[in-house]
């Protein structure tokens, strides 16, 4: 599904950096700041003024867990995918109310559940603050001087904004060194569980079915904001369709694609095929094994697990389509033949002399990456020590060195600008399953073992004379983590008082943080830095020599995509757009309606009250991609006709390159959503709100 | 579970010398010409005659597709573990009869079903022929030709011994060096299925309760031997005990186990720990993956799939805690004290002055292994091309290229002696489901393409210009390989005709066989024989140190081990050695009958009939590896008590050291299988013939 995946920080060494493109039919995501309308007008008849725009754009939501959602009444009610509210969902439930099994409904307001550590964030404005940002790089910088100057500036103008307006304040690399844009955005913290349908009738078909079609998913949900404990009174919302959509209608899609690598150069993406997903995927399939192992001893494993695995599953089939389109000869030559052309453009212009090289510069960085990816995956990213413990001591850790130097100068996570959400993510009260925690560590300690070396210092230091089993129980035998409060006090320690604490993971990421700091270091220096220079160089030239009509490579910020419904052919078959209620008792019954392909009992019983005919999920061509989850789909006059929830199998391209033949976006309709809530949950109420009958 | 892996190849890679070692408690997999009479009256008071070791050896039957069994009535009828003749059942159901997942009876001899594939080996005579094998090896020979000079007098010995008796002959290495031994067996082709439970009867708890106890597992399976038409008149079969087992009692089990590293020096351990587990490890979790998400895809794809998926789970298992028992310092530790005596002994005594550097040439030799493991299992083990089409291919073509060589000179699999069973393999009637094949080799191609890199000139030769997924549908559409009179047809024609044939997976193996016979040869020679020599050397010298009272590393040949009937303690807590039928009951419960804790149909029904408390499953301390699965564990009087299947989690360090702690074989228990054949199956005649009633 298109989820914005959590293995944030591999994904963000997979892919980070922001290139203008040409556009090809449907294609792009574009900034709300630049949609071409002239394109809109000419091929579909369809002009967005500045007022739709901005109710759009303010109508829409960024679930900061990865992912996207919109205001859809005016009390505050958000809807999203049932995938991007699981986290929040399975925070509420325990072994006695299930909530991500069970399915929820507040029939009342009061009856409404707290989410923890849930925030969303609305984009208020988007400010072009290139110029300032650039002017700080001189002539004659080191890539480390260079990479300095500018945190600093992007600091400074970050921590002036909050201060200011006091709204979250992000600058945004994008068309990466084209431009840097300012993004304000109002964060919501009382978000509140209103309606959550089973995780079987969400996630209906469940892996097997995940990026294929046709598929039946009820892949939705619906919070609430609240402001001083009351329903925010949205001063933009999205209307509902009374319609819904249908073929070859024009729809368009506001939401956060995550990352995209389609401005990636050649050498880019062969270490990508060679280095990258190879290693991704081995580090997920292990993962992926020892979730499954542990699942599948017990019911009670198998909750406490479901929604980290269903995660890895979901990331492994994404990595897995980018494999194939990596390895696709028809793909990658079209990249070779793009490139060689915008290269022999800068060749034969003069003023471009120094541009040639950059290509040259990002292969080189690329291989620095190949030798530093192991290493830093298994220290920095913390996957040789695999658990949620291991990532609360760091942070305490760091925190305590971190706090006491200039805004400008720290590691990115501790600048001010993102404190609220640092401290949310660490002071969370989400319940860590120790048994679960052990089987993660002690399998992450097996893998820096395999391959770091059972010999390295570090490896030695880190496993005490243990095996990674008896070391991974003891250590979380002996934490005192777990405890809220414990976190709370050494958030405010001091190094040397958090040294006294003799928190026994505390002492583990002592023990590799020079290490550590010092891969991230060469990496953001030596990789990153080097390549953003380069690549800046190139998108400077390509935007003379191809046009501005262009948009960035996705960053999880709001992008406005279109296209329209539409089926596609598949082994000589067509694959129709729309598919009904009906197809999910069929496709259940051909499975003996075994998991994952039971029904829900709600689902049984009132089969008869649903009407068959009922649109269930819809295909289009808008071009989406992971953190596009949860995005409303609208027609022209900005209302809900669908809800985006997946990619089908060939969109796992999308990556790389847009295309339009066989790719498709896959999304909830709404008069399904709408069906099922009032004849299977029996949630007028909801249905009444969000059809304005209310 | 104690299967012998069918990861054949590699498993070879792993671990293949055998070393005597001493003996520790109730430790040993003893040749059945070699059994420690005065350990076992001493500590037993028992002392097995000649007799008694005569009717045992030819009671006892090798299943070669892996796995043990036994004689058990007059009339040629064979007992074995469901999980071992699964592969045989399996070629016999389709989707309209699925005897793997319902089960099997034939209640008359005409109704039992004629086996596709399946041989039988029965042990007859065992003879010395050390001398005249090293008597070919003379100083100062290279390792390449002391190697063919022992390869050729092997091929010799065995072919005379073919030709003199009509059995089956293979000469052993044992002791590595030490010893090699002609073993002679006697073959049976016609063997029926009798009887099968229903799959989730025999592997009750699938792969979350595999290796573990408590178990419930009805993991037995009879077929019937039969000679010209008729069922064999067994001379040698085992008798049923009455009363079955008792706690404390002592057991024996006659079995083959299949590989073990035991003698493995610290250098050989260090290996396996950084680079062969790792490595092994990283295959089988992308392969159990991609099995996966095909079985998840449709109840059929399951069924086509399940088999082999099986295998997968059960090699990932047995290798997850062969890793763990590699990174346990305590067990390290304890082989490098024991090296070190040896070594320091050695090195006292001038008469092994040049033993000493064994230690350092086998280090050496790792190195070569480490360097060439990858290569090796991609090219010449075969897992970048995963198919089965490919190794028919490359049989056919190395078949042509070979049988014009002198026997003596020719690939181990196409010396005279092994021509049986090369072409059971070859004209195997399995069906190929190539739906299954083309996921298979996709993610075989693929991961050629990781491995070699993408570049690699034999990489691109094979896809030719193709992405994986198109390749591998291509080939496995154009490939006439599934049809076995064309392989018959192949098989008899020359290199030439082979060529014009065109065939796709003939001309697959034609582009890879040069580098692929290249890394074997260097394996073999640099390898293998460096390593077979050095060993050879500390064997000599260890015996003339510790004494002759040992025991040879297991090579799947006939082995009588030994033990109690004894529970452990797990966490502080007793695990009692026995179940009964109603645990069975109670963690299907516990699971809401879900799958693959449900109860099959019959068991539902007939539980009123059952008596609950009879014994199921057992635990005893005798010495087991994969390859037992299948074995009869029988009392003093030589009568079946039960029936090895598996062995604990704990006991997945055995590979490489014995311990009677908390390391227990499993087994089905004797009364168990009576009291279900009866109640459950109605099959009484079977039940009278086993129990000498009829």
């Amino acid at each position: 599904m298109m989820r914005m995946e959590f293995l944030s920080t591999l994904v963000a060494l997979v892919a980070v950096l922001g290139l203008p493109m040409c556009i090809y039919a449907d294609e792009g995501m574009w900034l709300f700041n630049n949609v071409p309308k002239d394109y809109l007008q000419k091929k579909h008849g369809f002009t967005p003024d500045d007022a739709w725009l901005d109710h759009v754009q303010k109508s829409s939501v960024r679930f900061n867990s990865g992912g996207s959602g919109s205001f859809v009444s005016a009390d505050g009610l958000v809807m999203t995918n049932h995938h991007v509210g699981a986290d929040a969902i399975q925070k509420l439930s325990d072994e006695k109310n299930n909530y991500l099994r069970d399915g929820f409904f507040a029939k009342t307001r009061d009856k409404e559940l707290k989410c923890v550590d849930l925030e969303l964030n609305v984009l208020m404005s988007i400010e072009d603050v290139t110029e300032r940002v650039s002017a700080v790089v001189k002539e004659g910088m080191t890539p480390t001087e260079a990479f300095q100057a500018r945190n600093k500036v992007i600091a400074d103008i970050e921590k002036e904004s909050k201060d200011k307006t006091k709204l979250r304040s992000n600058v945004i690399p994008l068309y990466q060194g084209g431009q840097y844009h300012l993004y304000r955005f109002k964060q919501y913290t009382d978000v509140r569980l209103v309606f959550a349908p089973e995780q079987q009738a969400a996630f209906f078909g469940g892996d097997p079915d995940n990026f294929e079609y046709p598929r039946y998913d009820l892949d939705v949900t619906f919070f609430r904001v609240y402001e001083n404990d009351k329903p925010l009174k949205a001063d933009h919302f999205l209307k509902w369709s009374a319609n819904g959509s249908s073929p070859g209608e024009l729809v368009l899609v506001s939401g956060h694609p995550g990352r995209t690598s389609r401005a990636n150069t050649v050498a880019e993406l062969e270490y990508l095929r060679d280095t990258g997903f190879p290693f991704l995927l081995q580090r997920l399939y292990r993962w992926e094994t020892s979730l499954s192992v542990f699942s599948d001893r017990s019911a009670e494993n198998g909750r406490r697990a479901k929604d980290e695995l269903f995660g890895i599953q979901n990331s492994r089939k994404a990595r897995d389509g980018g494999m194939a389109g990596l390895l696709d000869p028809k793909i990658m030559q079209r990249k070779i033949s793009n490139e060689q052309t915008l290269r022999a453009a800068v060749a034969r212009d003069p003023k471009w002399k120094d541009v040639g090289k950059s290509w040259d510069i990002i292969a080189e960085a690329e291989k620095k990456r190949a030798k530093l990816i192991r290493p830093y995956t298994m220290l920095e990213a913390g996957a040789g020590v695999n658990t949620a413990y291991f990532s609360i001591a760091r942070t305490l850790l760091r925190h305590a060195e971190e706090k006491d130097k200039p805004n400008g100068e720290r590691l990115a996570e501790f600048r001010d600008s993102n404190a609220d959400s640092l401290e949310q993510t660490l002071f969370s009260e989400e319940p860590i399953h120790n048994d679960l925690e052990i089987v993660k560590l002690a399998d992450g300690l097996t893998f820096l073992c395999n391959e770091l070396g059972y010999s390295h210092e570090l490896v030695q230091k880190v496993l005490a004379g243990k095996s990674p089993r008896e070391r991974a129980a003891e250590l979380i035998t002996k934490t005192k983590l777990k405890d809220v409060a414990v976190r709370k006090r050494l958030y405010k320690a001091t190094s040397d008082e958090i040294k006294a604490e003799n928190e026994p993971f505390i002492e583990v990421a002592r023990i590799l943080d020079a290490e550590a700091r010092k891969l991230r270091k060469t990496f953001e220096t030596d990789v990153e830095e080097v390549k953003r220079q380069a690549h800046s160089q190139i998108a400077k030239a390509r935007y003379a020599i191809e046009g501005s009509s262009v948009y960035p490579d996705a960053t999880f910020t709001l992008r406005l995509a279109f296209g329209v419904v539409k089926g596609y052919e598949q082994d000589g078959k067509e694959v129709a757009p729309y598919t009904e209620f009906a197809g999910m008792y069929e496709r259940s019954k051909e499975h003996n309606n075994k998991e994952p392909f039971d029904l829900p009992a709600r689902w049984v019983e009132k089969k008869a009250a649903l009407d068959l005919k009922t649109p269930f999920n819809f295909l289009c061509t808008a071009d989406i991609i992971g953190g596009n989850s949860g995005s409303p789909v609208i027609n022209k006059k900005a209302e809900v006709v669908g809800l985006i929830f997946d990619g089908n199998i060939q969109s796992l391209v999308l990556d790389f390159t847009y295309s339009d033949e066989i790719a498709r976006a896959v999304s909830v309709d709404s008069r399904g959503i709408v069906e099922a809530m009032r004849k299977i949950y029996g949630a007028d109420e909801l249905a009444d709100e969000l059809t304005g009958k209310k």
